[in-house]
């Protein structure tokens, strides 16, 4: 038996800047307990990660585990290098970056250079690969995974062949609680009329600075309800990113990969574009993705 | 002799929303004193603005004044209707705001509204009248003022006839204070190639917030030297806005009207651009503009 059997199962942890999320699987495959907390790479001191490491099995047991995230880049436990695209399960699983052999490892992220631009992820890539091995049919796909940097992938045979991010998440935060237009986007954001009416301005090329400062003058101008103004500034910055999506989407449905509260916006926006759409949630993917690179282990 | 003759001269304050500029302008016209502090309309206390204004007389002494700018919002001394636009010298002085008749007013704003969106200024339009004051044949012309939300006007028969704002200014600068491009973001932006680069990319159509993020992707991957992020970031921003500009610009120069230290850098876009551009300053021709509102009183 290989260091890498795990016969009792292992833990895996999606480790972000601000939150971590941590599963056990049991042998089988399967969840057998989680948590969830705020423990993101900048809450942790430098030289903390072993005690932070040493605190998930505290919680959920001593198992080998897979980190993926934040927590493999310059501001985490060590900085993994990417891995260039296209990447997939077995890309990701041969690159592991092993701490302890056999017991601990972090998960690459994955690094874009073309002719245009250069892009990186980290994380996002275990969701993206499992969400192959949960649907096959999404081997050849168009994948955004809405977020504080929002990643458009195209999946080619399985792996990841190219990926856009868009500060998306980031802006609305920055606007909402340092700019101008703070005290206008405190209401939550709704995938209604005025968020698509966002969505359809930028998407059809309306220059985004312009826009979202008319948010201001309209309501100053009594042209907008000020309950409108959160819904349509998201719907702005989406209807935006959805142009570096469609950049490098294919003719086939895109799946909206992530957290169900962001998921619902994106498929709106998506579906109001006229593309075929379908929301996967993002932490069943994570776990498939998880088990898939431990199986893919040599 | 009417109360609005002013034999003595009277004083123009151009106060915006975290600073302002008060000059005393003699009999003839000419600035005879000045000076400008950060007490900007946020920075003055509720029911504080009478002691405000005060403190301007002490400084410069007990003339008549014109006020203009964020003064007259409802975040000022006394919330002024807007004009719409079309609007220009005559109109402004004839919708002044007085608190005393003959002795201090508030020039209002300018608002558009057109089919496609709404829009707003305050302060903008004196130095807008006042450009055309200075120089006749700016009456009929494309007109950039580059700021926290910069403006881009066109002049017909010496008034604004349109404009369109965006926020550039402060979006710069939320990314550089708050986001994650935040550390890469703090070198002085100079008009060089990359920022040219920037320029290019975004006034070509590129999506803002994807090459906003590709900043962070490129140094990280060695793709773009940590030096020439926050010229490249600056130039992003405003070939975006130019996008705005170009809009409802004629097939006649731009006039880049404002602060030296930004026109020169929004100077440099317009002429990579190809489009003929000159730059004024913008304290002048706030003063031209006072002058010719004051004389324009009735």
């Amino acid at each position: 038996m290989s260091n890498t059997d795990w016969p009792d199962g292992f833990i895996a942890v999606d480790w972000g800047t601000t939150n971590r999320r941590a599963y056990r699987l049991g042998p089988d495959g399967a969840v057998i307990d989680t948590f969830e907390d705020e423990l993101g790479v900048t809450s942790v001191p430098t030289g903390g990660f072993p005690e932070a490491v040493a605190a998930i099995t505290v919680r959920l047991g001593d198992y080998p585990m897979l980190l993926a995230g934040m927590v493999g880049s310059n501001r985490g436990w060590k900085e993994v290098p990417y891995i260039t695209c296209p990447a997939g399960t077995a890309d990701l699983a041969a690159q592991l970056a092993w701490t302890e052999w056999g017991r601990t490892a972090i998960v690459p992220g994955l690094a874009l250079v073309d002719e245009k631009t250069g892009d990186v992820m980290r994380g996002e890539e275990v969701q993206l690969v499992g969400l192959v091995a949960l649907d096959p049919d999404t081997a050849n796909a168009t994948v955004c995974h809405p977020g504080t940097h929002t990643k458009w992938a195209r999946m080619e045979g399985g792996r990841v062949a190219q990926f856009r991010t868009a500060m998306t998440g980031e802006l609305f935060a920055l606007l909402r609680e340092h700019s101008v237009l703070s005290n206008l986007l405190q209401r939550p954001v709704e995938p209604d009329t005025s968020f698509l009416a966002g969505v359809e301005a930028t998407y059809a090329g309306a220059q985004l600075t312009s826009e979202l400062f008319s948010i201001r003058a309209r309501v100053l101008l009594s042209l907008m309800d000020e309950d409108a103004a959160a819904s349509y500034a998201s719907g702005l910055l989406i209807g935006a990113d959805m142009r570096s999506g469609m950049a490098i989407a294919g003719e086939d449905e895109v799946v909206v990969l992530g957290r169900p509260s962001l998921t619902r916006l994106y498929a709106a926006a998506v579906a109001h574009c006229g593309k075929p759409c379908r929301e996967i949630d993002g932490a069943g993917a994570f776990v498939a993705g998880m088990r898939a690179i431990k199986e893919a282990i040599a």
